[in-house]
């Protein structure tokens, strides 16, 4: 995969499949300038599959309009609405690139062979039937799909969840054996957020593992799920900005940058709250029954700690998205009641921050140097976890921008 | 078909298909509006289908969006982009239904089985597979349709043209062998348009053949090719407001209603304009030169009128819709020099004013009654076109108004 450039210069056609967010595509103005760059690279002597997301704020305004009808919008007849958004994106998308010159036919996800599963909102893809886009590549076209979107053996609609485009157009990448390019309004994955890190620098290339890490720890360029879908895959991902020309990120297995440095970033998540269940008993199975309720309303929990037994008696700590805490918590109070347990406490004042690399498990000297530069800023660490690529710590939420910085400092991730 | 009372009074339950145009759902009051009457019906013990339109403005502004891409959109393109306005519609109106504690499911044109040919814009419908309709009606849910679309044999979406959810409607009815309801932002089937004759009545009844006068002739409460479709396949069909209770103007064939009057009606068209081809050589052939060059460009002429032949010349005049006048004149220019033509005239101060019925074909006295109301207002006729069921007079376009008050006058319809 990837342009080839034989011995003598020559460039071989193959397969790009680029995917336009909401910002890229908001106005008639930026279709047009998104059309442009399209054209471009056509002209290069590629194949175009163009996945395009919702115009800017659409998404929220169908919200706006359901929330007016209902406080409980069925969640079929979410997707169907929701769904309209990229249909609309593909049709102005089309004409543009008509306006072009280019011969073009727009696709919804159903006509372009996106199978899901049949959970709505959050619908998985589970097949991709691309014969329709194959026959109109074959035909000289450039192929515009409607990202977020699929089709469940019902024949219903379904969609992906926020940042569904991404996993659509890496689930295209994947079946067409093509290159993936991310458009989107940042320039690619930098060590920190350059919001707070004003010395985050962006990295060339990275690991799908890594991104993983990354993303599910805040830094929410990509959808979690199109990185995964990338890993499983083998899809090399270039993540860039839509706005300029500069190469952002890519994302690669094996890439040798990614071997060069320990930590490749730093990233935070201030969108989460800590959970304890206090004097939980000892018993085989309390663990289960807490955690599996949880699980069953769908709330994903992060960073299980049990504390140390003390005469039968634990303690059980954990995260979940500061969003889903009340939920959780109605949860907890009842399991609670059943298992025994005395008590709950909670806290929304609390953030993550993490540092992320292939080499974070195998090297001694990273934690201890993480919890040095939050130590040094006087910052109480409430909570640790780590995993092969990272390791996080809670801290309070007030603190999290200085503890970035420092941490970045520390790891000389700058340079 | 329609609703049977047995003897003991008790209603049978039958499927109704009711159809609410874009100004019934133009926002979430009246969708929740036209939800609650929905459920009225139902609570009559009624299999309920609900075909809806695009909200209100919905429709000019996905044009005007397409328009600022480019001048000249892809008629497939437009087709994908103009669907979603009713799949919005559809949305929001199940989820009004499930707020009332409906059981309802929502289906796109695709879903509800509308198969159309493969014109984009103005498909006609070719067959409609209700399997999945019948389905969920079965199940018990109300079903609510997108109008204005179709799917045709490629997979494409295609759009009916406008009015064409009236056509869904009637093509859904005559699949399920239902009752039809449209629901419009007008209380009925009017004598003439209460707008210019204060007087004007409503009709408690007419027939398919008065309604399809009526319709072409400017009176545009419906769609035209809906009506067709209702009298192809026997519909009754009931046009209301959807803002009141009052009963409507009930469309079916040999209402006895319809006999008892010889006229049904006045209508008007303002939107013509008239051309006339001058000297035309009297050869076998010409005729169809001229107006086969016109259908070849999809322009409709109506009211072909030759004049009495002189010395081997001839003068043709016919009627066009305004808005196509240059793009006739056009066409007529250059069959004017091929076939000899001496001059070209054209007229677009003129309008139509027509008289409807049954039965104006077989009684003498009803165009002289007419040409004598226009007499009697020093109103000059410039061309007479006459068929089974309407006699139809170009008069100068601002004398248009006394005329239809003059006509509806003479034929004592306000009583």
């Amino acid at each position: 995969m990837g342009l080839t450039e034989s011995s003598h210069g020559e460039k071989r056609s193959m397969i790009v499949v680029q995917k336009y967010g909401g910002s890229s595509v908001a106005t008639p103005e930026r279709i047009k300038a998104v059309a442009r760059r399209v054209v471009e690279k056509k002209r290069e002597g590629h194949d175009l599959v163009v996945v395009v997301s919702a115009r800017g704020d659409t998404t929220d305004e169908l919200i706006d309009l359901a929330q007016q009808i209902t406080q409980y919008p069925p969640e079929r007849e979410m997707d169907l609405l929701m769904s309209t958004g990229e249909q609309i994106s593909i049709a102005l998308m089309a004409m543009a690139l008509r306006e072009l010159g280019q011969d073009v036919i727009s696709l919804t996800g159903a006509q372009a062979g996106i199978i899901t599963d049949e959970v709505h909102r959050k619908a998985r893809i589970i097949d991709v039937q691309p014969q329709r886009i194959w026959q109109e590549l074959t035909a000289g076209k450039i192929v515009v799909v409607a990202g977020f979107q699929g089709i469940n053996d019902k024949g219903d609609i379904t969609t992906l969840g926020r940042g569904g485009s991404d996993t659509t157009a890496v689930a295209l990448a994947a079946a067409l054996s093509a290159e993936c390019e991310i458009y989107t309004d940042v320039d690619g994955i930098y060590t920190a957020d350059p919001r707070v890190v004003t010395e985050a620098r962006k990295l060339a290339e990275i690991s799908h593992d890594e991104m993983l890490e990354l993303a599910s720890l805040g830094a929410q360029v990509m959808q979690l799920r199109s990185v995964e879908y990338g890993k499983l895959h083998g899809v090399q991902i270039h993540v860039r900005s839509s706005f300029n020309h500069n190469p952002g990120t890519i994302i690669r297995e094996g890439s040798s940058m990614a071997e060069a440095r320990i930590v490749r970033g730093v990233a935070f998540d201030r969108k989460v709250a800590k959970i304890s269940v206090a004097e939980v008993p000892d018993r085989p199975g309390i663990a289960h029954c807490l955690f599996s309720a949880l699980a069953g309303n769908k709330i994903n929990v992060d960073m299980i700690i049990q504390g140390v037994n003390r005469d039968g008696i634990n303690d059980i700590s954990f995260i979940v998205a500061r969003d889903e805490l009340e939920g959780s918590l109605e949860i907890c109070r009842r399991v609670a009641a059943e298992i025994g347990a005395r008590e709950i406490y909670h806290d929304s004042n609390v953030a993550k921050v993490s540092i992320v690399g292939a080499g974070v498990a195998n090297n001694y000297g990273v934690a201890a140097r993480m919890f040095g530069a939050l130590a040094q800023e006087a910052i109480n660490i409430q909570m640790i976890s780590t995993s092969e690529t990272k390791i996080s710590c809670i801290i309070e939420d007030r603190q999290v921008e200085k503890a970035v910085r420092s941490i970045h400092q520390a790891f000389e991730l700058d340079n």
